[in-house]
């Protein structure tokens, strides 16, 4: 049976097999992503994404719990800047998440980002579309950070928590201002701690600067699976399918990174040298690589 | 005068102007930027970035303040992904830098990333080649967050600071390990907390796992203005020239950001909507555009 329709039965082993043709961004993959594509639409996907501490894989580990236990198929996809290390010792909450390791109603992908040249946010979108055309009900993104890659990916959930934590410093202001715009709902974690009502204070106010409708916040603990059965029927409320605009923001982004795939080899790393013995500026280093995409390109590649 | 010869006759208000026109991506801070490119090279650059928290403004604070005793001339420039708020209330950090306003020595400017379209990388890049060009002997580059723009920004510095704080959270492992191969100096910043030796030992296990020399650690108080002078002298040791793989990683990310503006208006818009409608798939729509791209330019564009 071709891998599309295994994919679509349920085959855990062709879904692993597909997941990983699509994080190499193989030509394979990328046919897969398209025969797929008609399957996609169905899944309830949430981004969730905030400061680091704030609790983000203990959270996600509380959902998974949840949506199992109301016998929906999960996926995860965890996005880590931290390649090297993501299957080892130091991540702490990624081996916390093995417990449902074992669950196969549980499919869980770790995406390195070391190394890579770009295409983060696209392959996330990718295997996002993979899992929602393999029937997974419910699919979890989770990313560290709070530039543009989460940013991104937060146009690739159809609802989008965002994590804070009391009495995580004063850039916390700063990260809320930058993220509070593509939160669809905002989750104090770790409301147990004391700051609880000092940083909802501030979520409020931080809030009344923007224009539109204000994004509701949820306290939970996480670790104490505390509010998250709430959470889940706000998450249901909040909820919206992709419209056009989302796909502005998706197909930018991936354009982006499709288009610094095709430069050329040695092409970069000749005006690289150009540029650092000043023989060339840099707008005209771009300029010439522009040109060579170009050529490139009319001769059919 | 033109504009690029009074930014190099050390004209502060001209330089104000040509910020503006590179912040703004016009044609004519392009063109300055080319004039201004064989001028620069001269300026020690300093990366500041780390987790929300970390206390990276008043690190920057107090480095401006070491290198104006030490006569040195300064720019600033804050990358800041909150950008609706950046001049407000709610980022007291930035506030506290405006302690050094009133000094012409210091020249700071913040750039907000909120509703960019790309380009935070490559526009930073421009000012700081800017500053250089005007003079500034010392450039110091804050950013807010560990993602992909922030790796970006690490290889337009001579010299990457990394901060960290005690008792951060657990998630300061992730952080660590996806940033810890752009710092050229591990800077412990609030060592007078408890938890400072704890994350010592941490940062000392991780880089265990890395190829290649290790940053040294140094320890500081910001706030309190200790062990500053240290780190400037370390600061010297791990400077570092643009050499060409800088520049293909300055390149490759200023190509990024340069193609994505080429894309003709509506386009973009048009194939959103057919993949919203599951008319077209994303891959699909992405040749499509690619196709356009070349089109525009064969014509001349």
């Amino acid at each position: 049976m071709p891998l599309a329709e295994l994919i679509l039965s349920g085959d855990i082993r062709a879904l692993a097999r597909a997941a990983t043709l699509i994080e190499a961004q193989t030509a394979a993959g990328r046919e897969l992503s398209k025969q797929l594509f008609p399957a996609t639409g169905k899944a309830l996907t949430i981004g969730v994404t905030g400061a680091p501490g704030a609790g983000k894989s203990t959270l996600v580990n509380s959902l998974i719990a949840a949506y199992r236990a109301a016998e929906a198929t999960v996926g995860v996809i965890a996005v880590d800047p931290s390649s090297p290390y993501s299957h080892g010792a130091l991540l702490g909450d990624r081996v916390r998440m093995l417990e449902h390791h074992a669950d196969p109603g549980v499919f869980i992908r770790s995406m390195a980002t070391r190394g890579r040249l770009g295409g983060l946010a696209a392959t996330t979108m990718d295997l996002v579309l993979l899992l929602d055309a393999a029937a997974r009900q419910v699919v979890l993104i989770e990313t560290v950070g709070v530039g543009q890659d989460e940013i991104d990916i937060a146009h690739l959930a159809g609802v989008t928590l965002v994590v804070l934590t009391p009495g995580a410093g004063d850039d916390i202001q700063a990260l809320k201002a930058g993220i509070l715009e593509v939160a669809d709902i905002i989750v104090i974690n770790k409301a147990d701690l004391p700051g609880t009502d000092r940083l909802h204070e501030q979520i409020r106010e931080a809030q009344s600067l923007i224009p539109g409708d204000q994004a509701p916040v949820c306290k939970v603990s996480a670790l104490r699976n505390e509010g998250i059965a709430r959470l889940t029927e706000i998450i249901e409320t909040k909820k919206h399918a992709a419209n056009t605009e989302t796909w502005e923001h998706r197909l930018r982004m991936k354009l982006r990174d499709d288009l610094l795939s095709d430069l050329p080899s040695g092409a970069l790393a000749r005006h690289a040298q150009s540029v650092s013995e000043k023989m060339e500026d840099p707008d005209s280093a771009i300029m010439a690589l522009k040109a060579e995409l170009l050529k490139q390109r009319t001769n059919g590649h």
